[in-house]
C-alpha cells in the first residue's frame, strides 16, 4: 500500500456521491463524456478571497494563466484579479479577451521577435529576461513606433528555501543576473521605454510560510538595493509567487495568513525608495490547482499475480504530473477517489492504471480504494493545474478530454 | 561539461552545414519555419532493409505507429511493413488509410467499446489484455454481425533483461497472465472467434543483442507451451519488439544481425506445434527514432553567472523526452548539433534551454558546442520517435511545430 495526497478540503467532507459546484460528478461525465476536467469556480474565487483576507491592502493579485488557460475558467478569474501573466503569444491572445494589455505581463526566456511585437502593441508590460531581450524590445517599439513597457526580471542572488523548483540563486536562463540588472534599467529608461519595476520569482510551489516570508522580505531588499543602484524608483515589484498546494502524504497547505501578517510587516520596513511602488503577487498553480477534478471512467478491472489493477479511459495523455513524469524524481500519489463512493472505506489495494500502452502510464500506485467497478467514475484531485495543457494530449491518438466551469 | 548521446551516423558523418535527405536544414527551417520536425523516410527506409537482412526469411515486420503516427510519414513506411500496429481508435483510422484492416492489429490496456467495435469493423485483430476485455470484444462482434478477429496478448512469466521499459514477469495491466492465457485462448475459439494468436511483448528500449535474443527464445518457448495447453496452433505469434536505440553517451547500436542470426536458430527449433505460424516483430523506436531531427533557431544567448545559456524557441512542448521528462530517472543529454557547423570544433560549454518558463525546460545540459549565434538552427537528434506527439504541445500556448518527411 503506498499513500495518497490529501484529498482538497471541500471534496474530502462528501459522503455518498462526489458532486463539484453542487452536481454530480457522474452524471457530469455523462453529459460531457469521459474524461472530463471540471473547474469549480465557485472555489477558485475563494482562493483569491483567502488571498485578500491575508495579504496586506494594495497588494495585487496577478494570475499566472500558464496554470490553466482555459477560456472559460479565464472569464470568471479575471474580474477577480488585478493582472494577468502570459507566457507566450497564444496566451497573451487569451488574456487580452478578457483584460486591457496594460493589465498583462508577458515573461519568459525565448520570446519571439513577433511575441515582442504582439506584446508592445497590446500595450502588456515585457519582463525583460536578458540585455539582449532588452535590445530587441526597444528595436520592435521602435519600429512599431509604440513606447514599449518593459520591467526587468532579475534572476536573484536568493533562492526560496524548500521550493519545489528553484529559480534562483544560481546561473539562470531567467532573467537578467541581480548584478547587471540595475544597468539594463537605466538603458531601457535611456531609450525612452516606459520602465514597469521589476520582476523578481525565486522558486514555486513551497509549503513553508517561513520560507516564503524570509524569500519575500529579501526580495524587497533587493528590489530596493536595485532601485537605488538604477537610481530609479520602480512602479511595481512583482514579488513572484512560490505558493504551494499539498499534493502527496505529509504535505500541509501553506499558511497564508502567516505570509500575509510577515509581508505586512516587511512592506512597512521597507525603504524609501520603494515608498511609492506597488506590490504584486503573481499565483497560478495556487489559485487553481484544487479547483480541478479530472473525471475519468473504468474500462476494465483486472488481476494479475496478486494485483488488482483499475483500468480508465483517461490516463498521462491527459494527467502527466499525476504520473510522476513531470518534474518530479521520486513517483508519489496524487489524491484519487472513486466518485460515486466518497467517503467509503477502502476493501483493498489497487493501482489505477491509463488506458495508454505503456508503464509509464499509472495514476495511482497501490493506493487504497473503495469497490469500484467497470464504468464507474475515478476522481483524480489537484487537476485544475497543469493538467490538461501540461500534458501530450496527442500521444497515442486518443481524443482529447473535456473541460468545462462550473 | 557532460556527454550528449552519439549523434546518428548519417549525420554524425556530416561537416559544414547539416543537410537531411540532401537538405539544408538552415533553408527547411526557412521554408517551413521554426521550430521543425524534420523526417528522412529514406533512413526509414534503410532502416527497414536493415531488418529485412538481418532476420529470417518469413519474419513479419510490423510498425507501431504511436513512434511517429504522422500521416505523410505512414504513407511511405506502411509500403514496407507487413503490419501496422495501433493502440486506439484514433490511431486505427491513420493506419485504414494506408494498410487493410487485415494487415493492422490493436493492443492498449484500456480499450472503450466503441473502440473494439470500431477495430471489428475494419477487420483489425484485437489483443485482448483481460479476460473480461475478450468479453466485451466477443459482445461487440455479436451486435455487429461480424465474427472478430482475437489474438491474446500474453504477459510472459519473462522479462527482457536490459530492457528500458520493462513489461513482463510480473503483474501488469498489459496482457493476460501467462498461465490464463490458454483458457481465454479456448473461450474465444469456443465463441466463435477468428483466433488470430500470440502478442508477447517483454520490454522495449534494449541494446544488448544476447538479451532481445534470450527474450525471443523464451517467448517461442511460452508460445509453444501455451499452443500445446489451448490445443489450437496460433497463426501468428507477435514476438514483441525491444529493438533499442542510442540515445546517450556510452550506448552502442543494437547488433541486429545477431539478433537475426539467434532468431535463425531458435525458429529452425522451434516445437511442432508452432511449425505452421507465422511470426512478427513489432517495431516503432527503432525504424524511425533516428530518421528525424527537430530544428530551432536560437532566440537569446546570454550568459549567467559563468555560465552560456542558448535560449531556443523550441522546447519540451515538443521533445519532452529530450528534457529528461518521460520515462527517465537521470537526466541525460540527447545529441545536439549547431546546424551550420557540423563536424566544426566545440568552443565552450552551453546549456540549451527552451523557450518555455519552466526550469525542466533544459534540451541540452552544459554541452559542448561550436559557437552558435542569435537566429542559426540548432538540430537535436533522435527526434523521429515519441517527439512531436509524446510532447505537451499545449503547454504555455506556443504554436505547434511543422513536421515534414523528406
Amino acid at each position: 500500500m503506498k499513500p495518497m495526497g490529501p484529498i482538497p478540503p471541500t471534496f474530502a467532507a462528501q459522503t455518498g456521491t462526489l458532486t463539484i459546484g453542487g452536481q454530480d460528478a457522474t452524471a457530469l461525465v455523462a453529459a460531457h463524456g469521459s474524461p472530463l476536467f471540471v473547474y469549480d469556480a465557485a472555489l477558485v474565487a475563494a482562493q483569491v478571497a483567502r488571498f485578500r483576507a491575508a495579504m496586506p491592502a494594495g497588494v495585487d493579485l496577478h494570475y499566472a494563466i500558464k496554470a490553466n488557460p482555459l477560456p472559460a475558467l479565464l472569464t470568471r478569474v479575471a474580474p477577480l484579479v488585478d493582472g494577468l501573466d502570459v507566457a507566450s503569444a497564444g496566451e497573451l491572445a487569451r488574456a487580452l479577451a478578457v483584460k486591457p494589455g496594460s493589465a498583462i505581463s508577458f515573461a519568459g526566456p525565448g520570446k519571439r521577435d513577433d511575441e515582442l511585437a504582439a506584446a508592445i502593441a497590446a500595450g502588456a508590460t515585457i519582463n525583460l529576461e536578458s540585455a539582449g531581450e532588452a535590445r530587441r524590445a526597444l528595436a520592435a517599439g521602435e519600429r512599431l513606433g509604440i513606447v514599449p513597457r518593459l520591467a526587468v526580471r532579475v534572476n536573484p542572488d536568493l533562492e526560496l528555501r524548500g521550493s519545489g523548483m528553484k529559480m534562483g540563486g544560481r546561473a539562470s536562463p531567467f532573467g537578467i543576473d541581480a548584478e547587471h540588472a540595475a544597468a539594463v534599467v537605466r538603458e531601457v529608461i535611456a531609450a525612452g521605454a516606459d520602465w514597469c519595476g521589476f520582476h523578481i520569482f525565486a522558486g514555486s510551489q513551497a509549503l513553508d510560510a517561513a520560507a516564503v516570508s524570509e524569500t519575500q522580505a529579501a526580495t524587497l531588499a533587493l528590489a530596493a538595493r536595485l532601485a537605488e543602484e538604477a537610481g530609479a524608483v520602480p512602479p511595481l515589484v512583482n514579488l513572484g509567487g512560490g505558493f504551494g498546494v499539498p499534493y502527496f502524504a505529509g504535505d500541509a497547505p501553506l499558511d497564508v495568513a502567516s505570509v500575509g501578517a510577515a509581508l505586512d510587516t516587511a512592506l512597512a520596513a521597507r525603504a524609501d525608495v520603494l515608498r511609492d511602488s506597488r506590490f504584486a503577487i503573481e499565483l497560478g498553480r495556487w489559485l487553481v490547482a484544487e479547483a480541478g477534478v479530472y473525471l475519468t471512467r473504468v474500462v476494465d478491472v483486472k488481476q494479475s499475480r496478486g494485483e488488482t489493477f483499475v483500468v480508465i479511459d483517461g490516463g498521462l495523455h491527459h494527467q502527466l504530473a499525476a504520473s510522476g513524469n513531470f518534474g518530479t524524481v521520486v513517483r508519489r500519489n496524487y489524491p484519487l477517489a472513486v466518485a460515486p463512493r466518497m467517503g467509503s472505506t477502502a476493501d483493498g489495494e489497487v493501482s489505477v492504471v491509463g488506458c495508454l500502452c505503456t508503464p509509464l502510464d499509472r495514476l495511482g500506485d497501490r493506493v487504497a480504494l473503495p469497490p469500484v467497478g467497470v464504468g464507474e467514475v475515478i476522481a483524480i484531485f489537484l487537476a485544475g493545474a497543469y493538467g490538461a495543457t501540461a500534458s501530450p494530449a496527442a500521444f497515442l491518438g486518443h481524443p482529447a478530454p473535456a473541460e468545462i466551469v462550473v
